[in-house]
């Protein structure tokens, strides 16, 4: 696929070999060739991209870059406020509105000299339907997955190495996996969400890129600029890609959705299982660890714990968009809507009790290796553009607060499928060690 | 003082005796009187809260009223968003802008069918500095204290029966202290923060009112509705006011703000505190219990750790409202940011931890007693109108997290003063019976 990397490339920048200008073409290029088709922006600002280009390689050119992903080209998910450019949630209500100011996250971006080229595409308040008509780079017919659905095809397609999304269900870890980008979702709180409208109490910011090494490195220039949400302190480690690490022992999680994952991606998964056995990584799972097993018991019905707690979270928002226009709205939010009206604050409290207790039965059974690895999603990007795809893989890392990444190692039919590998909460600099490991032994 | 009860006076309009257009009309008046001196309001909407006093007037007829607080006007701290009227922070910046959604609290409000009379006037995004021109409704010469300004200054001035604020310093309970309100500031995550300008991680959402009544049964209706903050259960307890509860000890805390008190306020403090023992209650300080003075030790700087916070956090926005327009931002306020440059996310992380500890171990020294007495304020509201007062005495509950109310109970120069009552975090409904009691005992 065209994606490309910007990390890499950036000691020719100080040569003056290539430069952040160059590379910008390229990614209008490919923009200019296929967006029509792939519909990944909600807005571009193509002009003003190639003036703060230019200006960025001017700084590299005198060695006064500003950070190493000076002059990266990045979409901002359209849930995430952008002072010159509107916020439109993926809604017809707020198509257009201009909340006047940078979210957190894109003002750390821009200080570190990365260019918001446009915002991408999203479903209606980043939830599960969609308004948006963004397609999957590797195949038009088929859905890039959501709910950072234009984020996840602007990598795919290489209209840029980097884009922002978030994650509360399963919405950068799919949509990954179906665009065969890396997706990135830190530990809770990881990452500053202010300035986004995303309230939901165990969302998080997620970062998808054409690498490994992009997309932790961007992370860390955020981290360290704007921290985590107010209470975090943010993701901790180095400032350049952490040293791969090879893991001793790995532990396989069959949560919600391996029974509907497809035969190719089983076998695809299971490919893998055996060459890490080969390279001599021991792996464990429910058939030969009771733990496990329990664990997976106990977190069987996490899709419906999920669903008390984001419809109870929702309610507010909803509410208010009801009694706006209501015709604006999406079905399947009305009937969400409508379901969640019984839900008491005492359903609520009993939910995140049960929260807590998965997250503490997590972090046993984590401390049992040195990750996880499971599927990022249950096959292929479905055909169709109306659905966007089973999260059920991707709900256990969200609920449980863990730092999760979709590898694009892997493929099902002859499109990309994302190896899934989670860390243990708070060492989100671990599981890139191990992800690196795993890519490079990979490849 | 004309604040007037609105829940104690219901009863009557089941009857027809009085109606919830009647008491409007009574606070209206006073709007009219006096609104020119104390400048509490940045937007009112007078006819529109007629037409909705009319039609709870007619529920409460028909007995079909939302809830007891059904026809309550309200005034709303302008970092508070509202779909019908505009959310300008107290900035000249953010003047007049229209964020197009009524925060959770405002909606919890509207459904539970209280009236939104209008937005409160704020200190500059609820920090220090204040462009406002509000005075104190006991003495138009003297500041209301701040940030929540306009909310306490509308309560004291009997413009309305309640307000909603917010508190991270001294926003809430030294205001109230100054305008002779009830004001509680609720256990971290007690009350929804959605919707409004405040991301600050241990700020929380105020409620003043003009007594204690009015104050649990609204912040209940909105805990009912849209509970706390996004992963907070929210305030929980009985619907109507907690019965009172004589406490068999209580601590008295000499924190920050001690060595700073006014003789008068002393003298009422002290005042207080021997009609408590003569009544039977056991009190306990620093003199008689180490563990006590240990803890205020550990305190004692509570005030530059809560600058560590609070700078960190609020780079974010500052940064932003500086690349957008400098000479729109409060000096103060750039000057504040530019002390904050340095700060890294290490200084923040420590900080946090801090927190923690200090968490924990008030935690401890409050399982001594029943609850803990203190100042809500070093004294009087000072004369002047450029400083909002020493919020010293209010940092400790803000930073640990734990309910407090101020009590309108006492005075100093001949103006209110209020008595701070501090409870264990999570237990708000048991401090409100505390307040109770000292409040039926007192008067």
């Amino acid at each position: 696929m065209v994606s490309s990397s910007y990390v890499a490339l950036t000691p020719d920048f100080l040569t003056g070999k290539s430069s952040p200008s160059e590379f910008l073409e390229t990614c209008l290029a490919r923009v200019a060739k296929s967006e029509d088709m792939v519909r990944a922006f909600v807005a571009i600002d193509i002009e003003g991209a190639r003036a703060q280009a230019e200006a960025s390689t001017a700084r590299w050119k005198a060695g006064q870059q500003l950070s190493p992903i000076d002059g990266m080209p990045v979409g901002v998910k359209d849930i995430i406020e952008t002072a010159d450019m509107p916020t439109g949630q993926g809604s017809p209500m707020w198509e257009g509105f201009e909340s006047g100011r940078d979210a957190a996250t894109v003002q750390a971006l821009r200080d570190a000299g990365a260019i918001i080229l446009g915002k991408t595409a999203t479903t209606e308040f980043a939830s599960s339907p969609t308004f948006a008509q963004t397609t999957n780079p590797h195949d038009p017919m088929r859905t890039p997955g959501g709910s950072s659905s234009g984020s996840t095809a602007a990598v795919g397609a290489g209209f840029v190495p980097l884009a922002i999304g978030s994650q509360v269900v399963g919405s950068t870890l799919r949509p990954s996996s179906y665009c065969g980008c890396v997706g990135f979702k830190p530990s809770t709180g990881g990452l500053n969400r202010s300035g986004s409208y995303d309230h939901l109490s165990h969302s998080c910011v997620g970062v998808i890129g054409a690498t490994l090494e992009d997309v932790w490195v961007s992370a860390k220039q955020i981290a360290t600029r704007v921290g985590g949400d107010p209470g975090y302190p943010g993701l901790m480690g180095p400032e350049n890609l952490p040293d791969a690490q090879k893991p001793k022992r790995l532990l396989i999680l069959q949560t919600d959705g391996w029974n509907r994952v497809t035969p190719g991606a089983r076998e695809a998964f299971e490919s893998v299982v055996e060459e890490l056995k080969q390279s001599g990584v021991e792996l464990i799972d429910r058939s030969t660890d009771a733990d496990i097993e329990a664990f997976e018991r106990m977190i069987a019905d996490v899709r419906s714990l999920s669903d008390v707690i984001l419809s109870w979270e929702n309610r507010w928002p909803t509410a208010g968009y009801l009694r706006k226009d209501a015709e604006k709205v999406h079905p399947v939010t009305v009937e969400r809507f409508n379901a969640a009206r019984t839900l008491t604050q005492k359903d609520y409290a009993e939910a995140l009790a049960r929260r807590q207790s998965l997250r503490d039965a997590f972090a046993k059974v984590i401390a049992k290796g040195d990750g996880a690895i499971t599927l990022a999603a249950t096959g292929a990007a479905p055909v169709g553009l109306i659905s966007t795809g089973d999260p059920g893989f991707n709900i256990p890392a969200s609920i449980i607060g863990a730092p999760a990444l979709s590898l694009p190692l892997l493929s099902d039919e002859g499109m990309p499928l994302g190896l899934q590998v989670i860390g243990r909460k708070d060492e989100d600099a671990a599981l890139f060690g191990l992800a690196t490991w795993i890519t490079q032994w990979h490849g």
